[in-house]
């Protein structure tokens, strides 16, 4: 078969680059750093949404809209937070034809104009939690773009939320961690994060705590793919969001925040992508079943349809490709590219002998099924591609990480994949030397993996790497 | 019961602001002109997201995302977009903390900027017709905001299509008009739109046809609720949408756009809202069925949470309501502030002598079920005030249009609802007359009440109302 793709071992970057714009998941836009989602990425953003807001409400959050355009003097009230995001800022001088008195901002986030409103939503001890989540688009001007992985504007859910204590913050801004956050990424996108806590440095700006699940890509290095904070009583001072406790007295409310963004999109490329093109898990796959007419013959499309009726009617998410005016190689490449967990394969040789081929592109197996037995088989499949991806991924992570004792050997194998070294031996000042030669804390576990309240913890596991 | 919104005949627009807020739909955002949609208002808006999403995707276009971030040269290129659209563009001059060389606007928007990728991506008559939607924020500056009518930004799909020849362009700005449009408005909101074409004065920046959906609102006035156009050869020219024909040579494709949005809440709103609050047609409602634990006694607790899982075992959308510790009477307002279309009251009385109470808000009714009943009760009453609702709004729009021969007698009609006119006797001129009263022409219809291809055939009626 032709080469379709820079393969990954050549040039990992220049493949991943290869393969958004052949999969035609997305296109740089006009403005330097925007993107153009394409259908076919839209399509599996749209999955991820979906996945993701089924969780967030179990976890009782309801879904809002706060606004795109935030006054410039919201975000200087909390004093780290503007620090933080200045550099990154888009500004709006002009509105209607005219200067504006104010420059507005952008948001890069709404910890802000969230809290303001919060502030007015909350009076006693009974309004709290107030659990809210948004689905919007953020801006933060990058001078290194990348799709998916770093974009001027992207797409993301974030939620905030507000407490009556320390306690319940911090159990809720676990609870999104694992319930919500693990949960999709390792049994729906298939990849196996390391969830753990980030160290002061790397905290987000006005955090008290961030929590960070991070995927090893299909080079070695580490993509921080969501991030849940707890922001203390920082913006709840700044924006006066106080509640009239059970005990009398008006006390300041806890506050959380938890994101994750089409940035999930490069980390499902990066992870289960391979040289033919896009792997998509099945449970995420908008297409979990292609059906193709190979080519024109007797009954063929006939018995493709009703194939297709058939897997649609057993609840697979299927789409019959009949464009048999196109050679079937190109739409067999097209396919792989794209990701699409199995095709079914229908054409005039294998009908004759009762059969259609499945094809799973986990392992690009070519089976022949007897057409009867087609749903189970593409239902099996779909199945165990779903846990293959995953364990592929496991397995390269643990292949690439390697437990050493000193800051100089961590770097050292950063160079190729993960390092896990006590924290003890890093520090930060270790910390600082690290960044300078592009090496960062992705975060800090406890050693039986589970996530620390502090980085003061004893015995803590500092995960180095480099990282997108 | 104590008044609890300005009534509707004394103030309509204060009634409609009160109801915004004492239903907890939406607050004024911080920036001037901008909204925040709260969890009440935005649960109504993924309902309709939901369900005009579905009939989208049912006329075969495919969701996709393009930029927020337009160069302010794209805007230029189309004389007559750029001349509608320039009083309201908000402009970007600074972005990471420097200067831009190129002014950015945010997109009011996005023919352009998705005409300038229609170009890339279609290069065969095979390409077409690329039928594109997007979900997505967009800005318009506004001097008189008023929440979900007109903000400054506001939430919307945006549809943009390229086909072959002006029949296609046609067949499918119509279907789109009527299979998507008309259906959702009339079928889900409830809302008996009347569907026509606008006069050249009232097209949109650039189409060749805008045609409209116009409700009636409960004061008379007129609400556009979604426009659907044919933008000819103009953008596809701007921005060189080119295709090799079947008979070869390149000719240039032809657009649509469409679009609904964030307006749709206030039509809802003005269209079923009453002095009690808001009414949410059935099949709309987020919360189709409310139960409520009137106050604790024995059983009754158990018993609407049994009715709660029973109701939802019959696909209804359910919520329970068992905070006793706030007064029911409290409570009730607030259910009825929030147009749940059926109340459920489960109290120690009506439950000794084995009955619920289900209490429609469409009509107020309070009729006591057996328990077993209650299900029932409740499936029949949603069918019921869906239809009821529609014909209620259908009532006043028959009631308040009125049929007349002259100019004049129209504008005298317009103070109080709609007046259908022949055409023929406004013309152009009585058309700027009429918006120098604030009156304007909100559609032409043909007499049978099908939509006209041209301005100019004859016997046309217009429609002439003031509006929001």
């Amino acid at each position: 078969m032709a080469r379709v793709l820079t393969p990954r071992a050549e040039d990992f970057p220049r493949w991943y680059q290869d393969l958004i714009a052949k999969a035609q998941l997305a296109d740089n836009g006009p403005v330097r750093g925007t993107m153009v989602i394409r259908p076919a990425g839209y399509a599996i953003w749209e999955r991820m949404q979906a996945e993701m807001d089924n969780r967030i409400k179990a976890a009782g959050a309801e879904n809002a809209y706060f606004p795109l355009f935030i006054p410039e003097n919201y975000l200087k009230r909390e004093a780290e937070h503007v620090e933080g995001f200045s550099p990154e800022l888009a500004v709006v001088t002009h509105g209607g034809g005219k200067p504006l008195a104010e420059p507005i901002v952008v948001r890069p986030t709404s910890e802000t104009v969230i809290g303001e409103f919060m502030a007015k939503w909350v009076d006693s001890y009974r309004d709290l939690p107030l659990l809210l989540n948004q689905w919007a688009n953020v801006v933060r001007w990058e001078l290194r773009p990348r799709i998916f992985l770093r974009t001027s504007e992207f797409l993301w859910q974030e939620g905030h939320t507000a407490h009556a204590d320390e306690a319940d913050a911090r159990a809720y801004a676990r609870r999104i961690l694992h319930e919500v956050y693990e949960d999709m990424m390792v049994n729906v996108l298939g990849i196996p994060v390391v969830v753990g806590r980030k160290t002061a440095r790397e905290r987000f700006a006005g955090a008290t705590s961030t929590y960070t699940l991070e995927g090893m890509m299909g080079d070695g290095k580490a993509l921080q793919l969501g991030t849940s904070h707890e922001l203390g009583q920082n913006f709840a001072k700044a924006f006066d969001i106080t509640y009239s406790a059970a005990t009398g007295g008006m006390e300041h409310a806890w506050t959380t925040s938890w994101g994750t963004s089409t940035r999930m999109l490069g980390g499902l490329i990066m992870t289960h992508g391979d040289d033919n093109g896009l792997r998509v898990p099945p449970r995420l796959a908008p297409i979990q079943a292609y059906v193709m007419v190979v080519k024109a013959g007797d009954g063929v499309a006939e018995a493709a349809a009703k194939l297709r009726d058939a897997l649609r009617d057993a609840g697979v998410r299927v789409a019959l490709d009949e464009r048999v005016d196109t050679p079937f190689g190109r739409r067999a490449v097209d396919a792989e590219l794209k990701g699409y967990p199995v095709r079914v394969e229908v054409g005039p040789r294998d009908l004759a002998a009762g059969n259609a081929v499945v094809v799973r592109r986990t392992d690009g197996s070519k089976t022949p099924v007897p057409v009867a037995d087609t749903v189970g088989a593409v239902l099996a499949a779909l199945d165990a591609d779903q846990q293959a991806l995953h364990d592929e991924a496991l397995a390269l992570r643990q292949s690439r990480t390697v437990e050493v004792a000193t800051l100089a050997e961590a770097l050292e194998a950063a160079a190729t994949g993960w390092a896990r070294v006590p924290w003890s031996a890093v520090g930060v000042e270790g910390e600082a030397e690290a960044n300078g030669q592009g090496v960062t804390v992705r975060c800090l576990v406890r050693a039986d993996g589970s996530v620390p309240d502090s980085e003061d913890e004893p015995d803590l596991i500092a995960i180095l790497a480099r990282s997108y």
